[in-house]
């Protein structure tokens, strides 16, 4: 999702897609009580106030590794929400068992990725990609599981390693990992060691070799020749510390939590950027057509993208707290939005990451699935473009393999109504009224800390998005500072 | 197919692969008529001889357009094979209409993949390929088709046109093309423009964008910024009047040679080069070890590519001769063997471009598929590697979504034994008795006017190409001359 509120240009009219295979829901909504849920408490933030009042978020409450977990909305992918993390019983006995073993060192990213994998957001993939699960994802978008059915898998989930980490393995069948700061975080079991051939890699995902990709140049050109593949298992959950992980809702948790709240549709939006109302018009909008046909009680699931993104892009921090002012402002409703943090890295990668986006989505229990223009798109690095076709997001999406299951949203474009003076689903027949503000011009309103026209964004969580630029400025002033008087 | 006989270096053996699913064949053989062939008549060209005795090859025994061609072996992708010839009673009404309507250039190579679509060597697919079919192609290499199953489609088969091109297109539905002659070839009916992104259709189809690609340079580079698909029909058969027509057999031609022979398992051999004794080998192992799973009549389908190769290659016309004096020699069993030419261009585009060599075969009706170390491979432009993993195009193929129905037969390594004096499968135990001889060393003798080792090609065969190489020097001897004599 871009910053942009110039949305998307397409013809397709939201939820009024026979052909994205959208049924009316079942009359019968599976495991209804007859008691209703009562009111949420409210927490003072409003994003939260969900979850705290869920019992699932008890840490001690775990379930048994091997449970299978059965949503009344969509099954995860490959039948069982996959989970990595040992049991807390046997954990001493496997962190005596990594210890003894040659170690891999992740880097912040490669972490990210183990939470990904361990929490079952890739499920069914159970561990780093081996070469022939590689091959499939590189080539198809997609792996053949056992019953000869497709799941969606676009992204190559890889651990590379350098040469001199290859030798140490040796002949070794399991390896441990160590995370960035030392500590032991799980083993990898039944390895596979094979080339990463990261021309390949970077042409086939990203559609481009053109310098100055974010993820190339962060993780792939620094890392080593090898992938390394195998079944993972963790210690611990993974966390972050960094006053966000009440935010890090599992798969688990969230299907919980939807099955708590009677969900009978759960439609998910991805970001990676602040909520302006042209974001909330559509989310409001969805959710008032599903009412429209026939749902009682769709559920918005609000999902920040939490791992790497680029330096420009606005960090996770504050992003978190500029979309729970929109929750306080009221612009979207608490009592039906959950928010969560997705934690997979940003790729950049457009029509290839949005499969992922959505995929992930599927095991997280929400069957449908909003996308708008240029999804996961951004700038061309090296040409005055689009890196991709802003409408190649959604088209791929709709026909990509795995993804049958999964209703799909095209969304309708928003832009400032200079008339009506809110954020509104832009009306050809008046053309001249409506007002497209680039993600560049809106940061350009931040950094000067001037107001964007009036009902762009509520004025909370505009203040939270000045403040950081503010900040920065801050920030980058008392560098140069330094710089001069040295 | 590479020129090197070190033909790859993995483990699989030959027919011994469960995984693959490689079944029995049924015990009764469909369609099996109580009277068996008679030996076919031989004629000079033993390539020809079951062609020239075949009742198919008149040319006006044409079937109609519609008629669905069942084999008793393997059905076409989609159900029934594709032809866009339109019938002789059309087709002065057709050229009326194709006149009449904004045209279209084709290249040689474009009339090529007309030739390929026409004759349904691309079934399901009835054209070039409009956006939705593009994209799918190339993120998916897979179409699904209207039962929701998926065929094979890993090239994008596509028609470009430049600025001017689409302008005088304008808003017309239906184009005419006109062949590089300058003759009318067909109709495009119910056309699609949409973006020609060169970078991401070379990075998803190779990838790499390296520069010095074959079919890029010749090909996509110099071709115009817009794509146009839509439903081809042609007015009639794509000829090239090279002397070498006659073996441009369609699939419906081969399926009913296949028929007559009463053939119970085909396994077709793509290559580009000339076949030596170590290829032979392979082949002929292979119709052994189906006789001894209890086929009775496995046939083979040799089958060069005639379309656009890298100007190092051995020319067609140079390589059928070799072919013929193979099978003249008797190293390959003219009574068991099917020599045609497979109309497609070459992209070297390595384990993506493999699945659509393969994907051909089974719309020509052959059921196996012999798949060597890094097929459509080449040399790295830029870097001093092979450009693809040499063990990636095999395991790729037997993963590939469509390709489920076609048995692959990954071979073994081949090699000239020193002791034996001849091509056999390299063993391990006694490795230094065993000379691998690259496809660069091989030209270098045939440049050279030098022998292989004996038994590495049958003499005939050997000949043509040392003529060949012969040619190419006093051509380029002749043409020094003309430059110093200026």
């Amino acid at each position: 999702m871009s910053l942009t509120i110039k949305l998307h240009d397409c013809h397709l009219n939201l939820l009024n897609n026979n052909h994205l295979g959208i049924s009316k829901p079942k009359t019968k909504v599976p495991n209804l009580k007859l008691k209703f849920r009562t009111k949420p408490i409210y927490h003072s933030d409003p994003l939260l106030s969900v979850v705290y009042n869920s019992t699932m978020h008890a840490s001690s409450a775990r379930p048994p590794q091997s449970a299978v977990i059965k949503s009344s909305l969509i099954d995860p992918d490959g039948g069982a929400l996959v989970d990595l993390v040992v049991p807390e019983s046997q954990r001493a006995a496997k962190a005596l068992e990594a210890e003894a073993l040659p170690k891999v060192r992740l880097t912040k990213i490669d972490l990210e990725w183990v939470h990904v994998i361990s929490e079952g957001w890739a499920s069914p993939l159970r561990g780093f990609m081996r070469e022939d699960q590689y091959l499939q994802s590189l080539h198809f978008n997609s792996l053949r599981i056992e019953d000869g059915s497709f799941v969606n898998m676009s992204l190559p989930i890889v651990l590379a390693i350098d040469d001199e980490t290859k030798e140490r393995i040796g002949s070794s069948n399991n390896v441990g990992l160590v995370g960035p700061g030392g500590d032991l975080v799980g083993v990898l079991s039944s390895i596979e060691i094979y080339k990463h051939n990261k021309e390949e890699r970077i042409a086939r995902t990203w559609g481009s070799t053109a310098p100055g990709l974010p993820y190339v140049e962060e993780v792939i050109t620094p890392a080593g020749n090898w992938l390394i593949g195998g079944d993972l298992e963790v210690l611990d959950r993974v966390k972050y510390n960094d006053g966000l992980d009440h935010y890090r809702l599992s798969p688990r948790q969230l299907r919980k939590e939807f099955d708590r709240r009677q969900a009978d549709a759960v439609f998910a939006f991805q970001l990676r950027n602040p909520v302006h109302n042209g974001h909330a018009l559509l989310m409001n909008d969805t959710r008032r057509r599903l009412l429209d046909m026939g749902y009682k009680n769709p559920i918005l699931l609000l999902h920040p993208l939490g791992g790497f993104t680029k330096p420009d892009d606005v960090p996770l921090d504050v992003r978190m707290e500029q979309h729970s002012k929109v929750l306080e402002d009221g612009v979207l409703d608490p009592e039906t939005t959950i928010v969560g943090i997705f934690p997979s890295p940003m790729h950049y990668a457009g029509p290839t990451e949005v499969q992922w986006h959505a995929k992930a989505r599927i095991n997280a229990g929400a069957n449908f699935y909003i996308v708008g223009r240029d999804p996961a798109g951004m700038g061309h690095p090296t040409e005055n473009r689009d890196l991709y076709d802003p409408d190649h997001g959604k088209k791929v999406l709709s026909m990509a393999p795995g993804l049958e299951k999964l209703n799909i949203l095209p969304f309708r474009v928003a832009a400032y109504d200079t008339v009506e003076k809110k954020m509104a689903f832009f009306d050809p027949s008046r053309a001249k009224d409506f007002l497209f503000i680039s993600g560049t011009k809106m940061r350009a309103y931040a950094k000067s800390g001037e107001n964007p026209p009036d009902g762009f964004m509520c004025p909370s969580g505009w203040k939270v998005l000045v403040n950081y630029y503010k900040s920065l400025q801050t920030e980058e002033a008392s560098q140069q500072q330094a710089v001069l008087s040295t």
